[in-house]
């Protein structure tokens, strides 16, 4: 019944929560990330810590979730897209210098345990999470513990095959046709700049105003009804649905969750199209798993990381 | 240390076989499967598995692979796809019937389970299979113990997407572009009718001398080295290393296995364009991850069912 510590660390800013057993977050910090050296984050997260903790002897540990794959078995960040953390030896330097329990978690996995524990998948024993954000993040929960594969480095969702003749990955990842390249925000900002390019005298284009023509402009003109930026988003959440089939067949959850930044503001939008190519695609039972958006926000990375401590 | 019986039911033919916990096989039966009804079904089990455990007490239980999706809270076959099972309460009647402890399966974990236990997988915690027959069936076995997902439905590995835009799911799904569309026996018959087609006077053709244009024309021309059949079995081995992107993402295994009797005729030919795929589209560390062929053939179903009673 102790308080833990979560760390989300982004790659423009990290957020620090001391976070009770049932979700509340009860103290807060948040600091821009500092992108120079992995050692200078470490440092960065130990200061978070000793704040919080500040001298009390009761913390239960720290979870800190961290944007790229992890190796469990030795504690150390494999590699993470945006920040210079490869081979980090994360957990050992953590515990060393701020002498709690630490766990080390994948971002997207954090964000599937919070919303497991106390968002939009609370009640089930078994779920996926797909993170819609500039990459496409997943996290696995089975019989209400993450699910990380081997070493820590599993549960890579952005990166299935929706199109074996498609576009190479955005981010990080000598693959083509994964779901990253069709859902991510990423993803839906390279189709907003074709369609503007190949339609120039287009509803979307004329609403640019000389803006970038971006996802954010996609999720804007769809906000006022315009049909051509509708279909760019039905066209992603297509895709998701592609993506969902697989997963249904694969993993077998009873509930989908869809979250991150992109996802939760292009939801009106995209969850639909992507229920319907489920239930029309999927074998029964998996056709009628129910997909759902996620309920905690930019805040589940953090609340979920606060989780790791506790699951032993 | 007790044996077990393991019954592996197929469209054609029931095995049933005694087994040591150590794998071996120390009696067998073989029936032609009474496909009327599946009541007949069930009749033919019992009967084998009375004349397996001849008046032994020290039988542990009877393991029993299905070709289906079962639902393990219920013990019932959700449905089968080429047999007269649907909502057949299998695990009841055959519990009460032998009074042995029953535990039902899917045939491809069951494969997956053996080859873990005692073949291909064997000193491995993680890893997943792939059976290459008349359709894909897929077996997961995650820290030792199968995976089934929430009811007994999951990893029914051959309805991953591998080609959104992809020809229709051979088998009894809705789906299309299905990694069984592109690498099960039965695909791989479709390809080579394809190709004959367009192709009269090509070295395949000419090879067919009237017999059916399938896949084990494909198998025989490539064994006598005739390049355009070595070419349609690249394609799918091709296609298998695009599956086994996604599932290496997804789960991380340790280990793949491909087996099944499409797979495992075919293995000269696939296996190689398969881990080309994997090691150049997977991340690392999933790209590193070995893909072995099937060691216990078309006995793995038999000997995995067997072990499920000693799963507990």
């Amino acid at each position: 019944v102790f308080d833990t510590i979560g760390i989300d660390v982004g790659g423009t800013k990290i957020l620090a929560g001391r976070v009770r057993p049932d979700g509340l977050i009860v103290a807060r910090l948040q600091v821009r990330t500092e992108r120079a050296s992995g050692r200078g984050i470490l440092t960065q997260i130990v200061r978070l810590v000793r704040e919080l903790a500040a001298g009390d002897d009761d913390l239960h540990g720290v979870g800190v979730g961290l944007p790229g794959t992890i190796d469990q078995r030795r504690g150390v960040v494999v590699q993470a897209a945006n920040l210079p953390m490869a081979e980090a030896p994360a957990r050992e330097v953590l515990g060393r210098e701020t002498g709690l329990h630490v766990v080390i978690e994948n971002d997207a996995n954090c964000a599937a345990v919070a919303e497991h524990r106390h968002g939009a998948a609370a009640g089930y024993r078994h779920s996926v999470m797909l993170t819609l954000g500039t990459g496409v993040g997943g996290g696995v929960v089975i019989d209400d513990r993450p699910f990380r594969g081997a070493t820590g480095a599993g549960a890579e969702l952005g990166h299935i095959v929706i199109d074996r003749n498609g576009p190479p990955c955005p981010g990080s990842c000598n693959g083509h046709g994964h779901l990253e390249a069709y859902c991510s925000g990423t993803a839906v900002t390279l189709a907003v700049e074709a369609h503007v390019a190949a339609n120039p005298g287009g509803s979307v284009a004329r609403s640019a105003h000389g803006d970038p023509a971006d996802g954010h402009l996609a999720l804007e003109c769809a906000a006022n009804g315009d049909p051509e930026a509708i279909a760019l988003l039905v066209d992603a959440g297509n895709a998701l649905g592609q993506g969902l089939v697989t997963l249904a067949h694969a993993f077998e959850p009873e509930v989908f969750v869809i979250g991150g930044g992109f996802g939760e503001a292009a939801q009106s939008w995209i969850l639909e199209p992507a229920r319907r190519v489920l239930r029309a695609e999927a074998m029964d039972p998996m056709s009628r798993i129910p997909v759902v958006p996620s309920q905690l926000g930019g805040d589940a990375g953090m609340i979920g990381a606060a989780e790791l401590p506790r699951l032993g």
